[in-house]
């Protein structure tokens, strides 16, 4: 299971209600940030979602809608007497932009907390439910993608089957894992004989602030969700470019290059109140699309 | 004329829908921001105040709840495209955490920005209609308090002896700087017959988050407004000197040596939701004392 509830889906300034970029992903085991704009903090406390649950922080790119809600954040699950570990992946500098500020107030965190800086493209990490990798998109400064891939889940019980080998509970985890059955008198019974195969792994992309750029379609194909930014209506194409961001028609474009199954589209400009044509006219390109619209929560 | 708007009275963490600490403080010809917790921006678009307007913004201390939403008010400034100048007073540091997030977002503001570091005491800054004076309270980081000095107003015109005398329209401004007339015959008519004294100067004083301390004293007495916080009850004494806080009985105590007209307290501790226990505890000791609450605008 992979879920995104989305906690802001504005670009640049807040506007109309809407906040900064912020997701929240879980999964059967997990809980993750994606990017954390001002005012996230708020959004997890009104949709009542645990700050104390994250163990993962991830920052695509360092403009301000992206990342100004972290330090607060962080300090306030410190201010809480959080213990557990704290995993920030972001650029570079964002470690030393938190670190100053915590120099300037002479505080620590109260709780163990870990930088990774983003490698150009890789897996950064890999948690009991999940592995995550980063991969590079095309924006003003240097900005990444993250996708989420769950990790293959387990064989399910055949519970008829179990019952008529007689075997034993204490066998079950085992089985679960995906081996055969050995019976204390020698005889094997194949896994395929006891268990179902598990669910087939999920996979979410999100895909940051960027401009069209078809490169990046290798590394989303055939993810099962796709977050992909649609700044503006395709009127607004000129514009798009010159600041690096996508148009509604080209989230289409490259959802349906990548074959991915569904496509949700989100970073409004400031300058459109009503949401509706970003969804009609996404849909002329690729059907199955839907809004990241704030306090919703979208299973993969 | 100062009026002051309260944006956030909390303290710490958000908490209860109370945002941390932000004032808005208006005079005939200026606006000023003391303080900018996360989430400032927000509550002057939900209070319909212009951000606009705002010429100085004046930060205390450098804990996050009094500063964290400054870096993404200034940027939202840019990104509206503001031109007229803006100054930001604080402690030397917040230059360097604002320049840094800048040069991580490879951005430059759209408008001319002055930062002045605050000195240990003394004026500041000196606008059309006020003075700014900073002075040192007591708190675990370097902390400063600030009091808004109404600039001695004009005389007013007294219109009968106006017309009476025969005054030109073009003289006016000058009687109302306080001048005497002298008609083109040499004869002078002294500026008491013609206009009457102005209004006396307003003070206002914003005491930041400090320790009870009496040498304060001497740099709030007779202010028409004091904000002096109130992060516990009463009950609370160990605690608030611990965290280098007051409580609201010493919030009464200091307006009471001060001898000023009027206290309003704030910055509540996120562990009370009930305000009304502050405002009958410090009543006791001073009568005439108001809550800071969200949203309202008090003329001082």
């Amino acid at each position: 299971m992979i879920s995104v509830t989305i906690l802001g889906n504005n670009s640049a300034l807040p506007a109309y209600g809407r906040n900064p970029t912020s997701q929240y992903v879980q999964t059967d085991k997990d809980c993750f940030l994606v990017d954390c704009g001002e005012g996230t903090q708020l959004q997890l406390t009104k949709y009542k979602l645990k700050r104390s649950k994250i163990s993962h922080i991830f920052i695509s790119h360092l403009h301000g809608d992206h990342y100004f809600g972290l330090i607060g954040l962080m300090t306030s699950m410190s201010l809480l007497g959080r213990t557990q570990e704290l995993h920030v992946h972001g650029p570079a500098l964002l470690e030393k932009i938190i670190m100053l500020q915590m120099e300037a107030s002479e505080s620590q965190f109260s709780y163990p907390f870990y930088f990774h800086p983003l490698p150009e493209e890789g897996k950064i990490a890999d948690t009991e439910s999940c592995e995550i990798y980063c991969f590079p998109v095309q924006h003003r400064i240097s900005c990444h993608g993250f996708i989420f891939t769950e990790k293959k889940s387990a064989r399910k019980i055949n519970p008829e089957k179990i019952k008529s080998y007689g075997i034993p509970e204490s066998y079950l985890e085992t089985l679960k894992k995906g081996k055969d059955y050995t019976h204390p008198k020698g005889t094997i019974i194949a896994k395929e004989e006891l268990t179902f195969p598990g669910d087939t792994p999920l996979k979410y992309a999100f895909c940051a602030d960027t401009l069209y750029h078809e490169e990046m379609i290798e590394h989303i194909k055939g993810v099962d969700l796709l977050y992909y930014e649609t700044t503006y209506l395709k009127d607004q194409n000129e514009r798009a470019e010159k600041h690096h961001h996508s148009t509604t028609v080209q989230a289409g474009l490259v959802a349906k290059k990548a074959g991915v199954k569904k496509l949700m589209i989100g970073h409004f400009s400031s300058k459109y109140e009503q949401l509706d044509p970003f969804l009609i006219e996404t849909q002329t390109i690729f059907p199955n699309t839907i809004l990241a619209l704030e306090g919703t929560c979208v299973k993969v």
